[in-house]
């Protein structure tokens, strides 16, 4: 039962859960793509294993730590998302065996010939994508930088270290209709063709041509010559992928449990023991057309209670309120009453808890799955 | 050696963190008023060992996961920050002792009347504070309610379970000068002081009256008639703690190690790998004098670099550049090169972290500190 939850803590739908993993399992079978979950969303090994059932054996991680919490999970083929620095190298070598693969990505010819030099040394060996940078604004090579991408990929397949190239259209974030989100996706498939196809004309092989973004995944794109598609918050989606039209409010399989401390009548305030430990200091709506504040409020079954947000928290305080301008009533609720908050981000909101309380429609039950963080 | 850790992670400088302790132990000693700390800010066990030597065995905390986790250090007068909800009564019960005091805050006759029931259910002695609001922004009686404060403190006091008033001058942190400081650590001290004689003239003791923040407690305030002064981030100090005027920055105990990952010479950028993750979303800072991005970077041995701060940050990675407007150059810096990030909020950026790495000028030698989150 929610009511015997020590709040505030972290709610996890599994019907919507299952949805939300159907959704793009039904995306990807259409278009004969493979596809690799990121598992930096939920960080967990039971909602692992549920995606290597429906995926296959391949995931993307953000930390090593990632790797080495999930590998027995099943996953083989690991792809770590951040550009490598060669001071990661040998902590990622422990965990490469006969039948798993570890692919880093890179993106200056410096890191490659460290790759390069590790394998030399050690024997290990640690392959790697080139990382697209598809607008300008992060670290990757640019896909019509030809010269350095030739140079990467040649000094990677000399010694069978080089697997292909990786992009993600973190734009699409910002994006808030159909339209927007196809051409977006267009765009990330055709510059990742273009690098693509110089290195094969260079006569070096791009067996994994790899894209993705939640969004752009979710898109009507067909993503002719790409080999993989990438997603990660999809498994819970959240208030700023309902704002790129992405998902639905009720989609969202993820809120913060939090109990109504008191009620402030002078600001027409609800007091709840959720601040930004809870529910993280995420602002991701705040550039949207609806702004969330730092969260939508939901009765304890998880129903919507409209115009209700988080307007303001601090460490161990959230303050919920009507939206300005709406005309929606504060509910009528006392001290001790329970209340749900649908999260901003869902990766930073999950980063701010231990586990998962899995809640499932057909039973009473609550099954705890653990989650971690760090590096 | 700092390049033997593993990227990113938190230095804490040991000779640093010893002379923010020192600064206010120096304070409370001229008043002869006690000091109890606020263990939010580490929630770490040797820090706590480390203000118990200082200022005794009276500690805030604001989870109960605190409270179990630093009793081990010779507190045995804990005061829990947050108004609290019946539901969190029993776990809080279950670390009552003859020789441990837990003393929550309610701000409501109704909560105030749970915990009598609970008192005569289990015979379990959880005493209580009044909560007071200052301005009308949080949870918390207001310091005029004499009708509340009176009924409160009677209903409790009846079982001997009455401590006295507790606030918080929260407004201090959007302060930046010394006058206004000091003004508003007057009316701080004032308002208190005038609901626990409200609440004195009913015939009802007020053992305790605490108030504090870490830039009230650092005013030059005199406190006659308060008996507790309380402070957290003062331990660690952090960018806006330098906003508000109560700290220089070269007397900030935490940062973030990092490595570069690559220059983005398009945008004049180093993308380093501490995102929010790392750093946290806290822009505290933002609406200060100087706005420090998410956060000023320092070389890899804690010296400022002018004007260089963190400009935008994504789940792992952290976007560097000069500030808009500034003449400072980018410095030098190839990928593998380390560097350190000042946080915004000492709070936020440490609980996106597992442990200390305390560095200490007079040797060479990291040690380990844990710390925890959690409710």
């Amino acid at each position: 039962m929610l009511k015997d939850l020590f709040t505030p803590c972290l709610i996890l739908d599994r019907g919507k859960l299952d949805n939300n993993i159907r959704k793009i399992k039904s995306i990807v079978s259409k278009r004969k793509i493979d596809f690799r979950p990121h598992l930096k969303t939920a960080k967990c090994l039971e909602i692992t294993k549920l995606l290597v059932k429906e995926f296959g054996q391949r995931a993307m991680v953000s930390t090593i730590e990632e790797l080495e919490q999930l590998k027995s999970s099943g996953i083989n083929d690991f792809l770590y998302s951040v550009a490598i620095v060669p001071n990661k190298l040998s902590r990622i070598a422990k965990n490469l065996s006969n039948d798993c693969k570890i692919t880093v990505s890179v993106d200056n010819i410096s890191t490659a010939q460290e790759l390069v030099a590790f394998y030399k040394n050690t024997g290990h060996r640690i392959t790697a994508v080139i990382e697209l940078d598809l607008d300008g604004h992060r670290s990757g090579v640019r896909p019509y930088a030809n010269e350095q991408l030739i140079k990467i990929s040649k000094c990677l397949d000399e010694f069978d270290l080089f697997r292909g190239v990786m992009s993600h259209a973190g734009e699409s974030y910002g994006l808030s209709n159909e339209k927007d989100i196809n051409s977006c996706a267009k765009n990330e498939a055709d510059q990742t063709l273009i690098a693509a196809e110089t290195i094969e004309k260079a006569g070096i092989n791009c067996e994994l041509v790899t894209i993705g973004s939640t969004p752009t995944a979710l898109s009507g794109c067909k993503n002719i010559g790409i080999t993989e598609l990438r997603a990660g918050v999809f498994i819970f989606f959240d208030l700023v992928q309902s704002g790129v039209g992405v998902c639905e409010l009720n989609e969202i399989a993820l809120s913060v449990l939090t109990t109504v401390i008191s009620i402030n009548r002078e600001i027409d305030a609800i007091i709840v023991d959720s601040g930004w430990m809870a529910l993280s200091r995420d602002r991701g709506t705040s550039s949207q057309e609806i702004d969330y504040g730092y969260g939508q409020v939901c009765n304890e079954n998880g129903e919507l209670i409209d115009d209700l947000i988080v307007t303001n928290v601090q460490q161990e305080h959230g303050i919920i309120q009507v939206r300005e301008g709406s005309d929606a009533k504060l509910p009528n609720l006392k001290p001790g009453d329970l209340l749900r908050i649908l999260p901003n981000h869902a990766c930073a909101t999950a980063a701010a808890h231990s586990c998962y309380h899995v809640v499932n429609n057909a039973d009473d039950s609550i099954k705890i799955w653990n989650r971690f963080n760090g590096w």
